[in-house]
């Protein structure tokens, strides 16, 4: 549904924040109506939340297709054999359940092990690859303590891609690919970001790389170059940067640090799966070799938190237009029957142009109408009123600027040409 | 992604059937690369099945905002305190877990608690009612005996939707106008079924309706008429229509039985769950009531199983063309660079025309080529080949009909306006 009456939404607004989250986007979130916690740590997406989810999600889905990655969708529950292989059942975060007749599963919070399994079945030979799939799904993971609303949930959405390559060479390329499509989505939405480099864990030597946005409720810190953007994250960060002044390794730009949200990271798991589950190819030379992987992670849910807590004012949340629950929040003030028609008429013709268009038809006081724009967010607030239809113009808001102009309809429909 | 080479897929095809699964689902499925098993009841949707599964999603996804549903997304971790308020904390078909710090929760196999929760939040007065919002959601289900593929997994997906009204009147009309939705959406996927009517369990003396698909695999049974299509589930079939020569108690018209899969169903909630949350709200006359609820569920991922259990031949899938993985399954036979460079001209504009194409590019023999194609049942299959280039023509054979014509690929183009 691309346009929808005020007096019709499912969710309704708050005037008073929360009393037991403090995380900012859990604030705006639960008072606009987007989310509603459920349990600590659990969210369902209202319909003005799971708006926002979707095009996120369309986006970063637009951008896997782009760099030739399939779509598939894997189990959340599973079994056992799956961790044991790979030494992950015994994990913290994984939450355990039994079936009826004992057998044991673990929900997914990450997929290495389910999609390494299946690769084996699919490539034995050089020819099987390069090959990269992902899915977008909702994972679990047992948190402790779960807070920061959607920025640390129990259950979230995750894009999860990984990619299998004959050599290293070929895994290096498209870990480079990866991350210009990464680029790419930041951009779309709109996210400010640093790369930062970050520790490889267990498996790898070489760093892996993270898409911070710079937030002052991050949880990460991060060591970034004002000037070539060059950034660590604070666990591996070069003392050089670190120090009170701290210079560029790379460029001796001058070094800024700041607490940060991680959004999306990128991973060279290099033979680790493919090891445990012993998925090996026959190359050009006969010799059979293990499958180099690669993980790629972003955070479709995450996105929409770190979104809020960077782009908002103290009257609510200023969506960027590529992710906003409407394109325009439209608002009718005042009874006359002159007023309403043209806001209907209005209505109908965003509709026509296919703008998504949120009508606040209801019977409450100019105030309250547009405290709740303010809150919900939507990039532009369109009033028609007995004084707007008198000068023949509408008033135009923007959001994030603030700034209020009257122009014609005609003038503003063409902006959605 | 709307094209893809074969020879690039993530999946391959099996020649041999599993020696595991029994279901025709599962059997054809899993041989076509559309799934993987990856426990019993567990399976992925391989990027095939993805494509076909997310086809279903869309068609429902469309004909809910038709009937003015909103979209949302709920949590699947549900905390027993939700189950225990409904008394179904204790059911069979729960999968149980504990967080790190000892609290308990159910995985959502159904959300009339969740939804219910949600709604006392937003229902207060008969301004804010009728509302209905639905999801499409993986759902598990601890079954005991996880069988028959895709029609009986231990995870699947599920759209719920669920209505809140004022009286009982309201609930009527639209459980009527879901119905009518439901029927788009069998007639849009090409599905007969019949609409039995069933036990309303423990909390309606009204019947509920499901939508059930006459299949010999099918775990219910129907008796309907063959005139006027009245049905009953066996279950609570009245004895005139289960006697031998049965007639229907509509229209005297010959009753007929057989096995069913049931693949959406429609039920008046009434006040159950309303009571169950205390929802209630201020009616006009200034009353509180409780809030009426019907809830309707329809299984996307079992109705990809079922179209497969009554569209197949022992080659393999039929799929119709609204859900079909793709609409054209183009060969190349040949190594020619005649036919070859005619096959990749054809593929450019097919692609071009918006046409979704698997393009068989590989280096294997013509049986196998074909074997594929009708195990993956794409609507149209078109060969290129040097004496088709010959000719100054295409070869299309259609999946169902086995129809097999000579034409030109500028008509075969115009097909797809």
């Amino acid at each position: 549904m691309r346009a929808m009456l005020f007096s019709q939404l499912f969710s309704k607004t708050t005037k008073a924040f929360p009393k037991d989250e403090e995380a900012v986007n859990a604030k705006y979130l639960l008072r606009g109506g987007f989310i509603r916690k459920m349990s600590a740590g659990v969210f369902t997406f209202l319909p003005l939340g799971f708006r926002v989810l979707q095009k996120v999600v369309n986006i970063v889905r637009e951008e896997m297709n782009a760099i030739g990655a399939e779509e598939l969708l894997m189990n959340a529950l599973v079994a056992k054999e799956y961790w044991e292989k790979s030494k992950r059942w015994d994990v913290d975060v994984i939450y355990k359940l039994k079936t009826q007749a004992g057998e044991e599963f673990g929900l997914g919070w990450t997929h290495e092990e389910v999609i390494t399994a299946i690769a084996q079945h699919f490539i034995q030979s050089y020819k099987d690859l390069p090959k990269a799939v992902y899915q977008i799904q909702t994972k679990f993971r047992s948190e402790p303590r779960a807070k920061n609303g959607l920025l640390r949930g129990r259950e979230f959405m995750m894009k999860d891609l990984y990619s299998f390559h004959a050599d290293k060479a070929g895994l290096d390329a498209y870990y480079a690919t990866v991350i210009k499509a990464y680029e790419k989505i930041m951009k779309r939405i709109g996210l400010q970001y640093v790369i930062a480099e970050a520790a490889g864990g267990a498996f790898t030597n070489e760093y892996t790389h993270e898409f911070q946005v710079l937030a002052s409720s991050g949880e990460d810190t991060v060591y970034y170059c004002e000037k070539c953007h060059y950034a660590q994250n604070k666990e591996i960060a070069n003392p050089a940067m670190v120090a009170p002044d701290g210079k560029c390794p790379k460029c001796s730009g001058k070094i800024m640090s700041g607490n940060a949200i991680e959004v999306a990271n990128v991973f060279r798991l290099g033979t680790r799966y493919a090891d445990a589950f012993g998925v090996k190819f026959l190359d050009k030379d006969g010799a059979s070799k293990p499958v180099i992987m690669g993980s790629y992670g972003i955070g479709p849910s995450r996105i929409v938190a770190t979104v809020v807590e960077v782009s908002h004012d103290d009257r609510g949340i200023i969506w960027p237009k590529s992710i906003a629950p409407f394109d325009v929040h439209l608002v009718l003030l005042g009874d006359g029957a002159k007023e309403r028609a043209a806001a209907k008429k209005l209505y109908a013709d965003l509709m026509k142009r296919g703008v998504e268009v949120l009508f606040d038809d209801r019977a409450v006081s100019a105030g309250e109408k547009f405290a709740d724009a303010d809150l919900i967010g939507a990039p532009l607030r369109v009033l028609v009123s007995a004084k707007t239809v008198a000068a023949k113009k509408v008033e135009v808001k923007e959001r994030a600027s603030g700034k209020v102009k009257l122009i014609s309809a005609t003038k503003l429909l063409v902006m959605f040409k």
